[in-house]
């Protein structure tokens, strides 16, 4: 059984791998159309409500395909359970012979939303950042953080949640990382005070407006992946030089981007994707005023990238 | 790791399980509806050839989810690999939590596929079974035999291939089943003495007229499960009393239903499924001199049936 792979062993190879690189080089193939991902299959339960995602594809042309499992059921919680939990399966793009299975738990979902997150600042944040905010204290507002310091040279942090219970333990499980954390519970603050700023909630109302965004901040949504939830103001979206998808397809249809084109704030023909981003200086940050916004609504791609890298890893 | 079996594990408890049962409950849950099983997930691959399925569902208010990935690789077999492989996957249907991987290689899938024709045969074949014709010599035509065997009251079986060479070896690794095998090259000799028929050929052109099959006969159509493949004669469909489809809506789309349908010699309003020929008796061969034939194409209710039996056993 030397191809099943658990969460423990999964997490020890983490820091040996580059995420950044894996995921850069991810959306940079999406982009340029060599990346089949089928649509995603779907099963909703009730009684208790659940929903089950199979995200799967391949790199034309790469060694593996990848075939990604996840649920959310929600009622977990009532019995000590995790809420997300999945798997990745890596198989042999020639062959079809199962190449691992990494019981992930769902963690490297949140470890590749996490380092796409860090790749959009790395191409889209200003030079200077004075500090970074982030929206949301769960695991992916610490995640964000984590994964975001070696690219992004700054130590102060403001983390704004609804809640200062959550505040306090995330400044708790995050203060080895040697940061200057803020906490607050006013949106407002961190707009005020950050060029750099990360949405990670599940808010179905915006959290921050537009007015209050400073000339020059780079902003980050990670949290909707719905057509429901909604993180940015569409006004937000409209005063922005630039506006980035991590996927134009899939931008139409859920996230900050779908709401933005529904509330007639931003129009379709003005979206850029990540992977050409990534691969062409001219459709960067153009100078330290610019507002740029980048949509995450998490692809498949990510998937595969992170769980070749953690096998390759795993197998070294 | 307590999850994780293996081929040689689920060989070996399989004896224990009864499949035919399992599967005949999954027949009637389908065809009553209360299935959910969504379209079928799928990779295309070239150079070399090769096609991932993910096909999964659930009963309602069933205990499990079930996922199952099954790939074929046909140039495989100059690697000494096999060209079909596959893992069935069982979750917890209240939590999502992983409940077992079954790294079965494909093997489930032979077996339920051979334990439906032996459902097929017992609500449909003929009270008494002169002879039992097999037209194919690989792994489904020895499992067909294997699974009608109990059902069926027969010791005497012809067995039809397009090579003496696979006809030898299939003499050889059926002769312990203790009945009287003999091979024939020349269809006919099959449709001239029995009166229960099992096709599992890959054929591309039917392998019996209609004109050369006995009243009184069953017969049931495992090979062709796509759009290109047939067995069977499309003026036999029209000769039958009795057409029955272990799934109507995809007997439609694939298959010796499909076939004949498009050929104008059957109508779908003439349809029977399974699981209602199952569950009511007047559906079933009403006299032993009408002809009925079973279309089956493989629906993912078998999928779900066999891996819950095979789990329970392993878990015994």
């Amino acid at each position: 059984m030397e191809k099943i792979f658990t969460l423990d062993q999964i997490k020890q190879v983490l820091p040996q791998i580059d995420p950044i690189e894996a995921i850069e080089q991810g959306f940079v193939a999406y982009s340029q159309g060599r990346v089949v991902v089928p649509p995603v299959g779907e099963m909703i339960f009730d009684h208790p409500p659940g929903d089950v995602h199979i995200k799967y594809g391949f790199i034309k042309n790469d060694d593996y395909y990848v075939i990604k499992i996840a649920s959310g059921f929600y009622e977990n919680v009532k019995l000590k359970l995790p809420s997300n939990n999945g798997m990745m399966l890596l198989f042999d793009r020639k062959t079809g012979q199962l190449t691992a299975v990494l019981l992930d738990e769902g963690y490297l979902t949140d470890v590749r939303t996490a380092a796409a997150g860090a790749v959009a600042a790395k191409y889209l944040a200003p030079k200077k950042v004075q500090r970074i905010g982030i929206f949301g204290a769960g695991i992916q507002g610490r995640l964000q953080l984590q994964y975001l310091i070696p690219e992004i040279d700054c130590h102060d942090v403001i983390v704004w949640s609804r809640s200062q219970k959550t505040l306090d333990n995330y400044k708790k499980t995050t203060e080895h990382f040697g940061l200057n954390i803020q906490t607050t519970l006013d949106a407002r603050a961190v707009a005020a005070s950050c060029n750099l700023i990360v949405t990670a909630t599940p808010a179905q109302r915006p959290l921050i407006s537009a007015d209050h965004i400073q000339k020059g901040t780079h902003i980050t949504a990670i949290g909707s992946d719905t057509p429901e939830k909604i993180e940015l103001d569409p006004a937000l979206l409209q005063k922005a030089d630039l506006v980035v998808a991590d996927s134009i397809e899939q931008s139409l249809l859920r996230g900050e981007i779908y709401q933005a084109i529904k509330a007639g704030c931003l129009h379709r023909d003005n979206l850029l994707e990540l992977g050409n981003v990534i691969a062409d200086k001219q459709l960067q940050r153009k100078s330290d005023d610019q507002i740029t916004i980048a949509d995450l609504t998490g692809v498949a791609v990510q998937d595969i990238q992170i769980s070749k890298a953690v096998y390759k890893a795993l197998t070294a």
